[in-house]
């Protein structure tokens, strides 16, 4: 009896069952090597092919063109807010940045530490509910890199076109979404994400980086934040968090053996439909974002009323749904619903909520 | 069966396999919280507890004063090399340093992109064998800090005693040692370990760093590299690295259960004093570092033969005595052997090489 919950955690999130038991029976010995993978010299040859076949599904589920380098660093995307620009902020030294929440808010603040920031667009007329418009001449056609975050963890929004950025670099934070949908990588300068949403645990951040952009970082950019050096040692110029590799090549497998991205989005859409449907159609709990700016990953809804969303939250704790509080900036509830969210939770998580409200 | 081998690696490294059974019992569901460590959310009661256990447990283990605080970080001690010097180097500028090897080099190199670096003493003439002897009129009075490396993995050295550095804050590399030895923290100004030597998984890195040292970073420190962002977040300000920090906890719940710091101790020496007098009495293999400067955690040997060295390993690798290829910048062999290597795997070892060299 495994007596597992339903996970709707923003993250650190729901894992796929099949990658925790692969993990669980390799723990002290794998495939025959006499130690667990976190036991493991980065430099040795079973670890090697590890790291090696991570890059490679990479490549492979999200069709990374070979002039795009995948490296495996630390610290998160918070700690690329200051890499971004330190690497590549470095030309005319002008940033532009589309605010949609808290996350841009930081990248922000970040890249003022090193360059001018201009903020293009923002939607924080609305609490950040929406994904600004905008239009080619918008944006500065000197800035080093336009910054972006492609899903919104705490707000609920996700972009469904491309903003056109003309020649600039574009720069997407898919800390919350990598492999849940189709992505065209080539529009792409920089995509980074931390793992702890959608590939695996935290402590790993991935960044896929178009080799143009290599090379173009200050003198005083600190060695580990240096792409170039990263890139030159293939993740491996100091010790790269082995385990968490380990583990996302375990849910990369787990994810092609479902049937790639094209088959995962096809669940995520029919996962948000179902909850979004139900949402629109409730007298009781109403969803905090409407029309097609709808995050698939992460759905915030709230009563209107603070008293009966705590008591939400702990009659669905107590029936096993947990992590439903939203982010302590907005309050309400949110849904995290990761690649790894089963469909069974979400269509019991909508029933449940039914039951709830016809109480 | 579990068929595991005796691993020397110098880290990544062997963990106790106590640890490894009890990761391996909770994978799927800690402690009935129906998920598993990997997929908590940081900020959930149930990850706090862990978090802050792990806290107190370095506490109690090294004795840590009140006025020091411990921070939970990613990027390893390379990241650590630039965080230190963008943190406090920054009243006088000048920054001396102990050089005894690769890691100091690369600390040197990297401090020198903010500040101005004396290399106060080296042991770079005899490729690193020993530790130099240093008084307290070596060191400059208005340095901002005196960088030592305290066990030097690649070459087998560590310090016996304490530098005299005056009132200039002492900052210890202590990756591959923390732990491993009794260490009176007050007398450091900041001790600093990647954990995936001597306490857990890679990924996390230990920063125990006196209060006074807090908040005197510049204004372009990124916010990640902050220690007084860190500490004042408890190390939350953003996700971080959650199991590699759980299995760290493990490791400290063994190691307490063992009888703590001094219990290690005792037996780190049985077991170096085990490798050293077999070395020192072998026709055949020949340690590198004499005298008092041996490191207890890594010992450093050769045949004078690299031809029988590699015959050597490969022998000792059939035999499930793994990683022992010394590290690539100076060949030859190389035993880690650190808390987590059973004493049992150092006498095998040695009765293996008895036999090799009778052969």
């Amino acid at each position: 009896m495994l007596n597992r919950v339903y996970n709707f955690s923003s993250g650190p999130a729901v894992l796929p069952e099949a990658v925790l038991l692969k993990a669980q029976e390799e723990m002290l010995n794998y495939c025959g090597s006499g130690m667990s993978v976190m036991e493991m010299s980065h430099r040795s040859k079973v670890y090697e092919e590890i790291i090696y076949g991570t890059e490679k599904l990479f490549r492979e589920l999200m069709n990374i063109p070979s002039n795009y380098k995948v490296l495996f660093l630390q610290g998160g995307a918070s700690t690329q807010f200051a890499a971004i620009p330190l690497n590549i902020g470095n030309k005319s030294g002008l940033v532009d940045i589309i605010g949609t929440g808290m996350w841009t808010n930081r990248a922000e603040a970040e890249a003022r530490k090193f360059c001018a920031v201009n903020v293009v667009a923002t939607s924080k007329d609305k609490t950040f509910t929406y994904i600004p418009e905008t239009k080619r001449e918008d944006f500065s056609p000197n800035a080093d890199y336009v910054h972006i975050c492609w899903n919104n963890t705490i707000y609920g929004t996700k972009y469904t076109d491309i903003p056109d950025v003309g020649n600039v670099p574009l720069v997407a934070d898919m800390s919350s979404c990598i492999l849940s949908e189709k992505i065209d990588v080539s529009k792409f300068g920089i995509i980074f994400a931390g793992a702890q949403k959608n590939i695996g645990p935290a402590g790993l951040t991935v960044v896929i980086i178009r080799d143009d952009l290599i090379g173009l970082h200050r003198e005083s950019t600190p060695t580990m934040l240096t792409y170039e050096i990263q890139a030159k040692n293939d993740s491996l110029y100091n010790t790269p968090p082995t385990y968490s590799i380990y583990i996302c090549k375990l849910v990369l497998e787990w994810l092609k053996d479902l049937g790639g991205v094209e088959k995962i989005q096809e669940i995520n859409e029919r996962k948000a439909k179902a909850f979004y449907d139900f949402l629109d159609s409730s007298k009781l709990f109403k969803a905090t974002v409407y029309g097609k700016d709808r995050s698939i990953m992460n759905i915030p809804f709230v009563t209107g009323d603070e008293e009966l969303d705590k008591k939400f939250i702990a009659a669905a704790t107590e029936a096993g749904f947990v992590n439903l509080k939203g982010h302590r900036s907005v309050g309400g509830m949110r849904a995290s619903i990761y690649n790894a969210m089963p469909e069974q939770g979400v269509y019991e998580l909508v029933e449940f909520m039914k039951k709830f409200e016809n109480k």
